[in-house]
């Protein structure tokens, strides 16, 4: 496949995870600089890795939370606790992902990924 | 609930996701030193978090390997691995969440996740 | 032991190390939502492992603070740097332990730990 | 050597690197507290290990980004990105050594690494 | 580009820089399950970010070293050590690296990372 | 002071913490290529950092323990056992450290670290 049809679906879905706004925001933060890393983003993971279809987007998005809590990166984690509830997962399944990061990450990976989740969730949090 | 009761049905949950003798092994591999630790992961991993219903035991051994790949925790990434084949995840899924792994914590920790999913799946890896 | 005494004496001491008003803060940050890591936190981290008599109170919270400083969380740093200051330890003796992660987690950690005991310790730290 | 003159030789070279101005400031804000850490930052890493000859400064600038990329430490980035520059690296050069932090330590530690970039380059990253 | 392009001459490049014997072990270790992680190997990071020009290969590879050895990832520190030397890298500049690692990142990763270049540069570290 | 004094007396105590032998077979095993970095371990760690009396040795060694365990670094926490146990530290106390680790760090590195215990250890871990 091309490398430009690669980066436009990868880029059509991500929008669709995401929201447009919220892509086209991030996209523009870095300019001319940040292209060679968008194309990365668009490309090869939304493009390539995200569009394999053996797992369904919801049960990606519950393992990108995993991983992002796991890894410290309450952005990213933000980012994806949005694109989890566009793909249908509730509060409660996010809640179980969280709860096991306290025991096997550290009850501090745990709150950070829960200030995250209540900011994100806002009243669906209650 | 009692604690006891809490380590009692942990154990018994542990024991059918990864086998009764591997975790015999492991009790027993840090003697009288380790019963404390055992009694966290017995009581309160597996007898408090993994029991809630939120969420299916295949989904959550997915967010165990992504989390614990994502961690570079390989011993416990194999744990898991084997964990999920009994809750009947299929490799293939699991090769998607190693794949994001690449993507989004770097291509060492995907190798190092690789390496552990070709020894535990072994012929089913082909 | 029930696990609701298990809550009950981990929540009045941790109450007792880092102050009622600022516990109930943190308790009511994530709502309903974070009432099962809350239980985590009281029951299993401050009703079980803290209360073992094996080692003093002081000598606790010096290895949390070497530990938050290692991994980079400032947050549980910061609040286990008050729960130092509450338990007698010195401004002088914990000082020593961010110089040792100086020298074996590196200057960046250091500096942030630093940042944060500087922050904590206020006119005690001149 | 002296101590003494390591210490003094190595906040000069830190002076030269990041600013008199920006120097100061940093080693203020810790008051006496944070004396012994600043000796180890000017007498053991600027005046010895930044002395060594055998690699120019610029090149020990690239490593420092790149080690502080992949560490997820953004206060220290900012500060040898204003070096690296200083050392005469390009533009250009900082954002391919930020493309291997994508690939090798994830999107989320190259997106951190990037706003650093921007926010540091401002005009150069144009 | 088409994406087989990509790849092809990522692996190429890849084969220039670890051996082409050392590539094919490491291709076939992980065999078909490994397929689509070795394809964002030598499509995306050695058919695309390797093959940018703005930095030469020995600067490069350098950046690898610094960001392996703050990861504490040692296996792919020793691939990209061998290829600092088939890039003309000098054992002393290596180790200038290496010692930047022990200050900013801490003794314990630049002990893992001295044991690999011990390994991989065998007389020539003498 | 002169930094061959700082070498020279960091070089005692180490060798009275860890062992003679212990210490010489480390200082070899990276020969001439390590002499940088021995150097750096020598002088500013236990020339320095380690000279400091503000607090005792003992307490020391469970700082390090902690951070060690905390890092995930199991061979520094190996060394860093024996040191505690030459400290006067006993099993049951580096024991309630490492409890703080499964609960702070999570249980993967509280399991290595128990790892490392029981083996340095030995007897007395029963």
């Amino acid at each position: 496949m091309d490398t430009q049809e690669l980066h436009d679906r990868g880029l059509a879905l991500r929008k669709r995870l995401f929201g447009a706004e919220a892509v086209d925001r991030r996209q523009k933060a870095f300019g001319s600089f940040g292209e060679p890393l968008q194309h990365i983003i668009n490309a090869y993971a939304y493009g390539d890795i995200w569009q394999r279809p053996a797992v369904p987007l919801a049960t990606k998005s519950l393992a990108m939370i995993a991983m992002m809590a796991a890894a410290g990166r309450p952005n990213e984690l933000r980012v994806h606790l949005r694109g989890a509830l566009n793909n249908g997962c509730k509060p409660e399944e996010i809640r179980e992902i969280l709860l096991l990061v306290a025991l096997y990450c550290g009850i501090p990976l745990a709150n950070e990924a829960h200030a995250a989740a209540v900011e994100v969730l806002g009243d669906m949090a209650e």
